[in-house]
């Protein structure tokens, strides 16, 4: 079955899509169409229909949709038939929250390790996840098939950090550094600036209510 | 001087442009262009008389900006000219990782406290910021005159801890659950679902690299 891609704002509905379908599937159903899903969801009709359509193209008219069938497309889209691992390079408070965050599990996604310069954060987390040199990031990751990263460093280390990844062969990197990140074409970078986008909401406040 | 609204993007950029102008100041210049502006920086010309144009009307041909005003004008968009203070609702470990961040402070962004019901994590945080019953939040925003709080309760806990935030007059919320929080219409919510940001780095990944 080839993976599709869906847009963000889809993937973020895929978990609510799954719930309720496995409930009508437990209760006896087979097919569901998307007018019956999105009166259930109280979304629009035609969201529904556009997210179905982009995650599963067996849709029949007057039918609709085989709900084991979207079941099982919804669940490799989200990741669920297969386990990713990730690592975070920083064990700083932000690392350290990201490393013991549990809402990645819906999309299948695990923190399994984190990765620090600093010996006296090395150990393990509260929830049992090992802390380790950088210098081990290259074995794990080779051994384990690990391409995400999650830089959580402090700016200063930002760039040597992320050499480090990509030489570990890691081609994503979630980047909470405000640092702009030199990477091979191979690598894709997210930017996520905490700091900017409470500016952001700060600015969109100040002139709504003020 | 009237606030002006500018773009995420011109934002981000506006720490760097300060920077600069606060070096060329000392330096002795008094007026800079865009395009002498963009080449220290290496960015594109066009992109940085869009982001000035933005920020300052006052940029005239020839003689470009007056650097003490551009200074002034983007001292006021980052909020340096003031502090601005905001709450955290849950202690969890994202709660307390943005408690302490430091990045805020370059948009004039301070978090003051932050509020969980569970007894055994109020005190104080590592930087010495208290962490508060909840039924503190409505005295300490009504006297600080907070307007921004950032919501990092357990999901089950989301719509009741955001009720107690809009009556407690706050007008911006920064929704780190993945709840589709109900609020009076007076109120902004952002929603940052870092699961759905790292699962779709995830589905990019997989479909360019595997």
């Amino acid at each position: 079955m080839e993976k599709a891609t869906v847009s963000r704002a889809t993937l973020g509905r895929l978990p609510l899509y799954l719930e309720t379908l496995e409930q009508l599937r437990q209760d006896g159903r087979r097919n569901v169409s998307a007018t019956v899903l999105a009166q259930i969801l109280n979304l629009g009709e035609v969201q529904v229909r556009k997210d179905l359509n982009a995650v599963c193209s067996d849709g029949r008219p007057k039918v609709g949709y085989e709900i084991t069938r979207l079941i099982d497309c919804i669940r490799i889209l989200l990741g669920r038939d297969k386990k990713t691992d990730v690592i975070v390079m920083g064990a700083g408070k932000m690392g350290m929250a990201l490393l013991d965050c549990n809402d990645f599990a819906e999309y299948g996604i695990s923190v399994i390790a984190a990765f620090d310069t600093d010996p006296s954060v090395r150990g393990t987390s509260p929830t049992g996840k090992p802390i380790l040199p950088p210098d081990f990031a290259k074995q794990l990751c080779k051994n384990g098939n690990i391409r995400l990263a999650i830089l959580t460093v402090p700016a200063d280390a930002a760039q040597s950090a992320c050499d480090l990844l990509c030489d570990c062969g890691i081609t994503a990197i979630w980047n909470f550094t405000p640092v702009t990140l030199k990477v091979p074409e191979s690598v894709t970078v997210r930017n996520e600036n905490l700091a900017l986008s409470l500016a952001h909401l700060n600015q969109k406040d100040s002139n709504t209510t003020r």
